[in-house]
């Protein structure tokens, strides 16, 4: 790992040149790396925590003359209980994947003695930003060895003090491993951002992590693909049919469990059957929990003898509500006449991140799930579950909304593009095709024995 | 199919929305529009051909005065011999093609009643930018609706007239089926390339067919990401151990088979050691074929004695020449020690399009795949083999430099991405993690049954 004080289009051009060694180093060697970095780190625990008290006192003062947020002054610091060790047990769980370098998913005899192959390789170098948590730069630096990858990581300016004493580590550590000291770089340049998002010639994905003011500027001002999301507007649609209990449970669940996450639920569809069975449970649940709900006049007029508890309250929503990502203790309501309705909605207002159905109608659950343009489309579950976590992916890159590539919880995956190999005894092409004397190929499937 | 003579935005905001009913439709429905398409345009064919003669008068008019290249008239013309009834089986090839929706490639019991899957869906709302070339708007239209994406087309002001009757007779034929107006759509307004280019709300992915110049425009000017290659810079390295006969083979054909597709090899690197054994081979048979052999020093001086043949010649490389996708019978020429300077070479100056090593040496040879950073690697065959049909795909949407999504010959996978059902029952995310009455993810690998 190096620090590149300067000059970010260096950083990117040492970076490339060192993916590419990267590139073929095995697995032994990567997982050796992992293991040094994490050694290493825990041998440092008490220089990092020393520069971490550094960025912490320096934050604590702008936070207290208001220009830093305390909620991240919070994440910078690493003297967490817990926080550290977590930080540790992180670089062996990576370590401990699957290795995602090397999977064959497509073996073709074209000929005889002529054989195409499909093969999992890395992507090549990633630009990863990300705001002030101090510990995603061992986080990050794991994926990148683990799947091969150079990354180039920007940090906040708050924890610089932090990022330096870890890559300082980092690349200790790294000097006795086969990983180049090119492949893990940190910049620090102030605003050196919008020159590395330039770097289209040597970078090859972006990877932003933090805010969604953060996402989207970047998405706005680079060539290079990003990998990520800029907002999380999650809707949950609710049927007559769907059990109330289990509908109010899942609601408050996908509210007000960690409100401000991006799978979090903003808005709730309510079909006109539901209005007056399901939703007035419903509507109680939200309530309890201090929720803001901010309802059309159906759904409105339908709650009208529901008590309101203090914390809670009823209000009329406006357009504007249903395009609102409002990481709070707000959902917008709204009433629809069936699924076409409630997926034209989403289609048309949601982030297409996550989206649920609460209904006991299979056939309409699964026409649901099938119309929703949306990463991820669940059946009588919570928008919560979208998380690689969750989804057993043992890591997580990000969230995507993207379309192409990567979409929904990105794991190791979402870092690897593949190759095409052909070992072949000599075949010219002039020999195929039509006509005298010509051959054909046989595209023949062969059987993916994974030897690795 | 419509046809958008005046708003490139109204086009593409109709298209999504059709995407999203297209995107429901089953396999019999595209199916059936298939071969609507087909049929109609079999029984066009003269009013279509008459459309295209008109543009052909005027496409010979203007090449006379030199305003448009003889290459382009040829490409326009719909009534060449086969040309016509290529077109129309091309159709009937798509159609017949494996359904790409609904394929499952992931499934993990998550807990008791509570399944994830992945499946594949498509991407949405695609642009096709291409040259003159009339017949490419019916492959397009096809491979749009057998892969469920919408497309919006804009083809050079060469072909309008072509353009337009196809696309009323798309459109009559769509009449009778269940895929959307919208779905397909053709845009002639002039200039609206770029328009067209600004709408990433609604597009999801743009597909150049054309020159690389157009490519290379269209890479730099959107936010949209872009499925295609600008450069086809591809290299052969020729090791001392390789057969000679064998070696020389595989270099004039990927060199001379079809000098300007981009699977056509422009740099020949050799192995000093094959300097006075195999190259002096390679270069008769070039010569022989009329290629111009663009030499450093030692490759020059190697072939001293080698006779050169009328329409053959050896000249001095240039640096430049290294960088330079010839698409003509020349080739620029160089010596390296051995892989290691041979890859490094490659990963400097290719276009990561496709590279081949000649060698009996397998560890070498497998050493050279692994380490070449294109999209294609082969070993003992030509880079011409890098070709969707070739590969057995069936069918071609182009071939891809990209490091993100498709990569090499893309087929309809490329047109593909996925999402994450969860079907649940009434699960909450609150109810796992760790402490006291938490439950812990199951994460059990369930069969995937393609029951489609």
């Amino acid at each position: 790992m190096s620090l590149s004080n300067s000059n970010p289009a260096a950083a990117a051009e040492s970076a490339k040149a060192a993916s590419h060694f990267l590139a073929t180093l095995n697995e032994e060697g990567r997982n050796a790396a992992l293991q040094e970095i994490h050694d290493e780190l825990k041998a440092s625990k008490d220089e990092i925590l020393a520069a971490n008290a550094e960025d912490m006192e320096k934050a604590r003062k702008a936070a207290s003359d208001g220009s830093l947020s305390s909620s991240l002054v919070s994440r910078l610091d690493l003297s967490k209980p817990g926080k550290y060790d977590e930080m540790l047990k992180g670089i062996l769980d990576v370590k401990n994947l699957k290795d995602p370098i090397g999977k064959i998913d497509l073996r073709t005899k074209l000929d005889d003695g002529l054989i195409l192959e499909r093969i999992s390789c890395p992507i090549g170098v990633l630009l990863v930003i990300f705001e002030a948590r101090p510990e995603v730069i061992a986080n990050i630096a794991s994926l990148a060895v683990k799947s091969g990858n150079a990354a180039i990581l920007k940090g906040g300016n708050e924890s610089e003090k932090s990022f330096v004493a870890i890559s300082k580590v980092i690349s200790n550590a790294l000097e006795r491993t086969h990983v180049p000291n090119g492949a893990i770089q940190l910049v620090l340049t102030r605003d050196a951002i919008a020159q590395l998002l330039d770097q289209d010639q040597y970078i090859d994905l972006v990877i932003p992590r933090g805010s969604n003011s953060l996402v989207r500027y970047i998405k706005s001002s680079t060539r290079i693909p990003v990998l990520g999301h800029a907002d999380g507007l999650c809707a949950i649609y609710v049927e007559g049919s769907a059990d109330p209990e289990m509908a109010s449970s899942v609601v408050v669940d996908a509210k007000t469990s960690y409100p401000a996450a991006c799978n979090a639920t903003e808005t709730l569809l309510v079909q006109d059957a539901a209005l007056s069975s399901v939703w007035p449970s419903i509507a109680s649940a939200l309530l309890a929990k201090g929720v803001e709900l901010r309802c059309d006049a159906a759904t409105k007029e339908a709650i009208k003898d529901v008590k309101v508890p203090k914390g809670g309250s009823v209000k009329d929503s406006t357009e504007e509500d249903y395009k609102t990502e409002f990481l709070a203790h707000i959902i917008a309501v709204k009433k629809v006449s069936g699924v076409d309705e409630a997926t034209e909605h989403i289609n048309n207002h949601s982030s297409h991140h996550t989206e649920s159905i609460l209904t006991a109608d299979k056939t309409v659950a699964e026409k649901f799930m099938s119309a929703c343009d949306s990463a991820g489309v669940y059946w009588n579950t919570t928008t919560r579950m979208a998380d690689g976590m969750r989804y057993g992916f043992g890591t997580e890159v990000g969230i995507s909304t993207n379309k192409i590539h990567a979409r929904g919880p990105v794991g190791l995956e979402g870092l690897m593009i593949y190759k095409y190999k052909i070992r072949g005894t000599g075949q010219i092409s002039v020999s195929y095709g039509e006509g005298p004397g010509k051959k054909h190929f046989k595209h023949e499937p062969m059987p993916i024995s994974d030897s690795r």
